[in-house]
This record gives structure tokens, sequence and C-alpha cells, in this order.
């Protein structure tokens, strides 16, 4: 622990870590303006911090590259150590495969003292998470309703997981027929993963099974495409590609994907129903 | 199909499905903002239309009660066909266990030609979901970072669902060792379901095992909680309350609840490492 960057006399820092949604800035919260406009130092991956500059407003900037995550998590957590405001950004929502988790781990692992702003007053610094809309809502919201009965999020980075972690997980998925949400399916290294996920998925799913892709939902460069688990692999996916296969009940209706809210077939919702009531 | 409710010469008409997020007005993206100004009519569950209310300029309102989903759908979806701008709003996000499903199943069901906005021309109108934060981010964001790696969501609601399918679900999470959100934990008629979830996941999650409680994240009555697998079904919970299970790799930091990014413990981020370089 660094005693010499303590903070000393002027209050408590504030790091918050601030989720900017998926397009930049019609989805960014009120409530996360709020946190960039109260900054005093703002940090993030440089593409992120560029979006976000036309609102600064003569703010510090730490931006870091694509790979210097933790480097960016130490830099942010030292400036709040110094007394400092600090807005961490994170794209789509912090929480899911974003920077709040490793903002939250360098905190556990030198032992501060840190608590939601308005509770303690003795801390290290106060902490708090503002959330985003995430990729894969975002991903949803442009495929039209894939995601309205229950799913699973899986990343198909083995950089922090094993393979094996991950193919049982996609395994187990399948066998429960869960929509199943596939986070950065591939980069320039790993360009056999999804193959390999599209044999392991056709086990228990049908060829015809509804996929989406969803590149750069709601930016620059936005490609939206509905089609097969057994074509899934012709399509060009990279690391900012979100991949929604859908369950057995998912189907696709003009350009939308929607996945029905219930298996009883009872309620008002079965598509005979529908037909009889609509 | 009822002709007679067709759209004639103004143009086809516009529905709009509008995420409210969890909070509102902080986390209400500009984006449905727009949306909401921009609509004619404003459908919507009731208490979610009430919050909205001074947002409003003018616009028709049509609030339903909790169980009137599938009326207030169809009013929107009739609306549209008469060629108005219509927003029905949605809590969190829409795609997730809310209305956009509904809204696209009632179209399929009736055949109605439908298409996102600044696309197609010959359409009986245009329809648009625009996502908001979804409640499990929000609680995500309150509990610190447990939704850090893969996770599932379940809906605990056997209305549309059995709970045989529910529990075997579950029962595959478990065994995949994924974080476990919990959608509509229990109802007053539905008050023994969370005491069998806890026994089925303590078959393979360690009674230790973090869990956290959210009930109406970001708004009044707000509630977190962070207890154990062992103690989950201990807590008040009830329809508004989201319950997030840790993995084998969850602990407690403080008043935070973190799922480590990484199974490998190299890179940068295993304890041990950050140890030496924090």
């Amino acid at each position: 622990m660094q005693i010499s960057q303590r903070n000393s006399g002027r209050g408590p820092g504030r790091l918050t870590v601030v989720s900017t949604g998926p397009g930049f800035p019609e989805y960014l919260a009120p409530k996360a303006r709020v946190a960039l406009d109260a900054a005093q130092v703002v940090a993030g991956y440089r593409t992120y911090v560029d979006l976000i500059r036309p609102l600064l407003q003569g703010q510090e900037v730490v931006a870091t590259g694509m790979k210097a995550e933790m480097e960016r998590c130490r830099a942010a957590v030292d400036l709040a150590l110094k007394g400092r405001r600090v807005a961490l950004i994170s794209g789509g929502d912090a929480g899911i495969y974003g920077m709040a988790g490793l903002v939250l781990e360098i905190c556990a692992a030198r032992r501060l003292k840190i608590a939601p702003p308005d509770t303690e007053k003795e801390v290290d610094f106060h902490l708090e998470v503002i959330p985003g809309i995430p990729a894969l809502a975002a991903a949803a919201a442009l495929l039209g309703a894939p995601l309205m009965h229950d799913f699973v999020a899986v990343s198909l980075s083995d950089l922090l997981t094993p393979w094996e972690t991950i193919t049982r997980r996609l395994e187990l998925a399948a066998q429960g027929d869960f929509v199943i949400v596939l986070y950065n399916p591939q980069s320039k290294r790993r360009n056999w993963q999804l193959g390999a996920v599209r044999d392991l998925l056709l086990k228990h799913y049908a060829p015809e099974t509804p996929v989406g892709l969803v590149r750069r939902a709601m930016r620059a460069g936005q490609d939206v495409a509905i089609t097969t688990l057994g074509k899934m692999s012709d399509h060009e996916v990279d690391m900012q590609t979100i991949i929604i296969v859908g369950n057995s009940q998912t189907y696709v209706y003009g350009p939308y994907m929607i996945t029905p809210r219930g298996y009883l077939g009872k309620y008002e919702v079965s598509s005979e129903q529908l037909e009889k009531i609509c």
C-alpha cells in the first residue's frame, strides 16, 4: 500500500465507474452525464474517451490503449486515493464484462477502505458504479425481442477462462434450451472458435435455429443480420460483435427475431389464442 | 385482422417500445426521451405511466393495470395501425422479460407488415425497440460487480413456464458454475419457491456463496442486501426484487459483491499478482 499517495485533509476522493451504453450520446443516462460533469479526471480506453471529448469541460484525461485495462484502473484508483473525483468510463454496461470488476478487485487486493457515496465518512475514497445499457440489450433491441425468455451470457475469450470451461457452459446452456448470448465471439487469434461453438450447439439445437449477429450497435458502422445456427460461422464477426442464438421456441418474423414469453401455451399468448383474440 | 382499423392515407403509424430503465428520469436514455416527446399516444402500466407524467406535453395516455399487458399491447398496435405515433413504455429493458416480445408476438399472429423506421415504406406501421438499463444491470451496479463473468437470467414465474423447466435450468446453470440472476423470485401465491431454489443450488454451491438482493433499484424504497446462499430465503423478497447468486469465485469485500473476471490466475488479475503490482 502506497501511503505517500494517500489523500491528506481535503476529504475523501471519489471514483465513479461510468457506463456509457452502446451509442454515444443518445444512450448515455442523465445520471452518467452528471458524473462526467462532476469529475476532475476522466479515465478510459482511448476510443471511448475520444467519443466523449465533446462533452468534457477541461477535465484532466487519462486515455490508454485496448490492452491497458489494468493500467487505467490502477491510475483511476491512485487518483481517487489522492482525493480527486475520478470518472472511469466503460462502454456498454461496466458491470457486464466491463471495468467495474477490475476496479473492485484492485481495491480488495490493496485492502482499501471504500464505500458508496453518502454512506461512511471514514473511507480511502467513495466508489460508485453507474449502470448503462449493456451490449446484449442493445443488440436484442435491434433484432426485435430475442431475449424474452431465460438466457445465458458467455464470453468466448479464453484469455482468462479455460476453453474447457467455456464449452462446458455452452453445452449446459444448450441442454437447458436457454437463449445464448455470445460476447467476444472472435479475435484475429481465435478464428476457429465460432465453428466449434456451432458444432457444439448443433448437438441440441436445430440447424434452422435463428441466430442474430449485431456489430457496433447504435454506432457508426452498425450491422445487424439474422441467420441460422447452421450458417452462423459463415458470417464475418469480430470482437465488437454480439451473437444471440435463439432457443427451440425462437422464430423469425420479417426483419425481427422473437422468443415467445411462454412455454405453456396458456394465458393469452399462445399463437392460436392470439389469432382468436387479435 | 381488423381491416376497418387500418390507416388510410396519412402515411404509416409508428410504434416505439420505450424502455424507461430502473429509475426515472435519471436513467432514461436521451433517445427514449425523444421517442416520448415525439409520441401522440403513450401507453403503459399505470404505475410507470404515472412516473413519466411530468414529462408529457398533452399526449393521449392509455394506462392499464398490472395484469392487462395483453390489453395495452393490443391497444398500442391498434393505434399504430390507425397511423398514430405510439410510445409503449416498459420498465427496465423492454427486451428482458418486458413488453417488446408480446408486441411482436401480436404483430406476427396478425400477420401485420412491420419494419424498423427509415427502412421499407410499404408497411402497416414502423416498429422500433429502444433499449434501456435492465433491472439486472441496475442491481449489479448497486452490489458492486457480481456479473463480471458468465451468467444466466432465469425468471421464477411459473405462469408461462412449467416449474420443471425452471428448476432444470437452474440445475444446469449451477453445474456450469454460472452466476445466476433470478427475476420474479416470489409472489404472494409463490412463497415456497425460494426455499426450493436454495436447496437445489446448495447441491452445487457452498452455503457461504454470496447472494445479493436488490429491491426497487434506483427508486424510492430501494433496498440492497448481501447475504449467503444458505440464508437466502430468510430475506423478505417480492416480485420487484432481483436476486444475484454468485459462483464459486464470487466474494464479498466491504459492502461490495465481486465476481473476478478470470479463472486462470494468469494475466495481471490474480490476487497474488495484484498484491505485487498494486
